[in-house]
């Protein structure tokens, strides 16, 4: 926590909603991620309802949560990202297949977006594997996931890293109109230039384009608010560079 | 919820102190799924928090979460899991590699059970995909996984479902020490005593098959404690006959 702030619940709340309230005008969406919630325990989870409620309501609301379970404890997630805080869309992990993801699939107007190629080092261990087919394991997964939203109220997208701009291109190829959740730029490496050259949809756009600590952490003094919008307003205009 | 208890937090409460008390000379461990409490918010925490100090000191306590993220992240999920809910073990996804795992890895004493070949159908989506190498995903998940352990604090323990008997045998002999969880007993269809004869560790242990629903809902009217305890006798009177 910058400055002033304390280190506990309350100050947490401060702090992301001035982070909200400095970059409310800048931002597509918030992305918060559950873990750092969840390590509050249930003052986390009322933190993040509370949260929920200060995000503008033409800003959305990405729970980045990698979730994936059986289908009737993937229900029970499911009611409780879109249910209980009315997320626009969430991350969720492809491991356990189809029927970890469907439930999920039922909530209109809503995004799911499967992990296919993370910005982490250790992406690599199983996601750059070669099939027999000659497909990557990545590559496996985004076509068959796409498949999965078929017929269904939910749209499903692709969480793809930042760092790993080598393939971005190869993969929007495959999958050319799935919206792509691009996090990794900034503190992991990620150039954000490369990732829209590569990665925007067939109309153009499709990518979302997440920058978390470079934003959140822009100073540690009293002025991280400030120092946060100074930043969101940098990265807004390098964006535009690309439009 | 079964008989007169209430749909509600303080029902679920009852339900599950209620199936501890009557089984708690009968089970190895309690694996309460993160699901169903975090689809209730901020009152879940509480609750599982609450159930967490009814567990006895001699039973284990394994939260099936299924967490996997980043490096700084998932330091926040080991926080939440271990730190703060004092579980011995918890379930985690391969997906982002060795650097989502590590974090877990650092509290002395614990078990990350990673999941390898899961009980739904839809594992065979990606996990039973056959690599270049000749190996399936789940099988070169299970040496990779293993090896992460090496000269860390917390053990490694791999997720096998009850259902997948054709493939236990088989991931037994690649990895014979190292614990296995064996969901899918009962509801999902899988077979108690195949899983045992095909899973059971070089010392003839480091097996934890899991029952839920076959005793959770063992009867819909009050007497649901009592027909529990019925069921889980019968289980570990089947498992008997395999040790």
């Amino acid at each position: 926590m910058p400055g002033d702030i304390p280190r506990d619940g309350q100050g947490v709340l401060r702090f992301c909603r001035s982070i909200i309230d400095a970059t409310r005008d800048l931002a597509a969406a918030y992305k918060p991620n559950m873990a750092f919630f969840e390590a509050m325990g249930a003052q986390g989870f009322e933190i993040l309802e509370l949260l929920r409620q200060s995000v503008p309501q033409d800003v959305l609301f990405v729970m980045d949560a990698k979730r994936g379970d059986i289908g009737n404890t993937s229900q029970a997630y499911a009611k409780s990202f879109f249910g209980l805080l009315k997320s626009d869309a969430v991350t969720l992990s492809p491991y356990m297949g189809k029927d970890s993801i469907e439930p999920f699939l039922e909530y209109e107007g809503t995004c799911s977006f499967v992990l296919c190629l993370t910005s982490n080092p250790s992406a690599a261990d199983f996601q750059t594997q070669t099939l027999q087919s000659g497909e990557k394991l990545y590559e496996k997964v985004a076509k068959t996931a796409v498949g999965w939203a078929q017929g269904k109220k939910g749209e499903i997208g692709l969480v793809v890293g930042a760092t790993q701009s080598q393939y971005i291109g190869e993969l929007r190829k495959w999958v050319p109109d799935t919206p792509f959740l691009v996090p990794g730029v900034g503190a992991q490496g990620g150039d954000l230039g490369e990732a829209l050259k590569a990665g925007r949809a067939r109309d153009g756009f499709g990518i979302l384009v997440n920058v978390s600590r470079q934003v959140l952490y822009a100073s540690n003094g009293n002025d991280f608010a400030n120092a946060a919008r100074e930043q969101a307003q940098k990265i807004v205009k390098e964006m535009k560079e690309y439009f």
